[in-house]
């Protein structure tokens, strides 16, 4: 049975989270209308007796409001930005593959390594999303590429955004400026690949809160052939923050796997996470899952 | 005969200058020992006859110091961005060849279309020019290519370069980024291009001051795939003032040819400039040739 956008439904009140329960079955998915990301607004419910404790955690005694949705089974998340003109026109640049951890994005491998058809479905299910609202800019799209092969959307962020950061050193135009091309009028940029794979590899402020920690990942990457950092400059780094990231650019996908993989086992040793295994999520969080209504 | 670096004297007097011609005869290349740049600071003396004149106009009566060169025969003119790190590392950046228009960087073709041989030469002499300095940072090296096949170094600008513009888009580390690691004591970055060709396109405020002429080439970039603006927000436009430069990148040297070709052929035309014929410099101007002593 595939999965439909039509999946999820209003959570006024526990209640109604309890029928979505009887519905689609446990685990599923409750999430804050606004505000959410990284993981922050959104909970599993694993059973029954959680639904009115997580109702009223998450809606904060009712002040924020909540929907649920049917828990997904996929293999890999991707992502895609899209461009829309002040005229409607729309342009994709290439899918990626996306990892998060902690419900965080971790890496972002461009472009996808799934089969062809895969990757036509999900770019045409970005663009005809994107196509269908309205405004000017950049927009990150992101889905869940499913064990039956189709893709579903989860989430759309209206701005430059996480799974774009690659395009800064592997696309002609990178996606600040093609947002900024949009909103002023300006023609649409080149959203092509000028190096043959790239990844991204997303510098997270240390759950020690040492900078020391946190600036592994950095030093690594300074020393290294192929990679570009981008340092935001908010100090201090603290816990689950987004301080930097970095871009890897390369002549072929093994290549950049390769590198990817230096960094990730360098920044992993330093957090002391053991090599390139991602933790297992908290219990209270699961991947970022938002459809912005 | 080939060129050598001695191939110039100073020049305190119009009687200096009139031995200068005596001993390798005119035309010659009087010049500012300081502030020059752009054909800015420079004259040719086309004989004897010019000596005084053209003495006592470029050293204001005496107060700018002066010197003198014999005229080069060049073929080609070349540039090289070299590196030098704190510990006296140097690193170089692909080798370009350069086209100047009125004394004023034109175009930047990377890389150059040369023999290995003269790209190795032309390199070689660059690496050996920055390590015998002192310093750290990046450092434009220009050079011309002699008709006997040889290379001299003609100028070493100790900054970010004209000819290194490139490097923002078709290089994993831009030159602005390489010399912040150079004097911050950073590992130095990776200077090899990440796409097959490139060409740099300088955007110089039109000779009839209107923000409409220079914007051609702007407007003209912006709608072409393959190319990377980068606009500098001085207002307003001056004849003879860098207003920009549009970065070309593509899959072979004939892509980027074509392209570069085709922003010529706008710009041209919104100037007047016939087709892509550049014009003859003015009769009291030459290419820029400057030692930096």
């Amino acid at each position: 049975m595939g999965h439909e956008l039509g999946d999820f439904c209003d959570v006024p009140d526990a209640a109604a989270l309890l029928a979505a329960g009887e519905t689609w079955g446990y685990p599923l998915m409750l999430k804050a209308r606004t505000l959410a990301y990284d993981g922050r607004g959104n909970a599993v419910v694993r059973s029954a007796a959680e639904a009115e404790s997580a109702f009223s955690s998450l809606s904060r005694g009712g002040a924020v409001p909540l929907y649920a949705e049917r828990w997904a089974e996929f293999v890999s998340e991707l992502a895609v930005m899209v461009a829309r003109a002040r005229d409607g026109t729309v342009v994709t640049y290439p899918l990626t593959v996306t990892e998060q951890r902690d419900s965080m994005c971790h890496t972002v491998v461009a472009p996808a390594p799934v089969a062809a058809s895969v990757s036509e479905q999900a770019i045409a299910v970005a663009r005809k999303a994107i196509s269908s609202l309205w405004g000017a800019g950049i927009f990150g799209v992101e889905l869940f590429h499913m064990k039956d092969g189709s893709v579903v959307l989860t989430e759309i962020a209206p701005r430059p955004h996480n799974s774009g950061h690659y395009t800064m050193d592997a696309c002609v135009t990178e996606q600040h400026e093609m947002h900024l091309r949009c909103v002023a009028g300006l023609p649409l940029g080149d959203t092509s690949m000028k190096v043959a794979a790239a990844a991204m590899y997303n510098v997270i402020g240390s759950a020690d809160g040492k900078l020391s920690t946190t600036l592994a990942a950095v030093d690594a990457a300074l020393a290294m052939p192929c990679a570009a950092l981008h340092w935001y400059g908010k100090a201090p780094p603290k816990p689950r923050r987004k301080m930097a990231h970095v871009n890897l650019v390369g002549g072929s996908r093994h290549e950049v796997a390769i590198a990817l993989r230096k960094l990730e086992a360098i920044a992993d040793a330093a957090n002391g996470v053991g090599g390139a295994v991602a933790p297992s999520p908290p219990a209270d969080e699961a991947p970022v899952v938002s459809i912005i209504m």
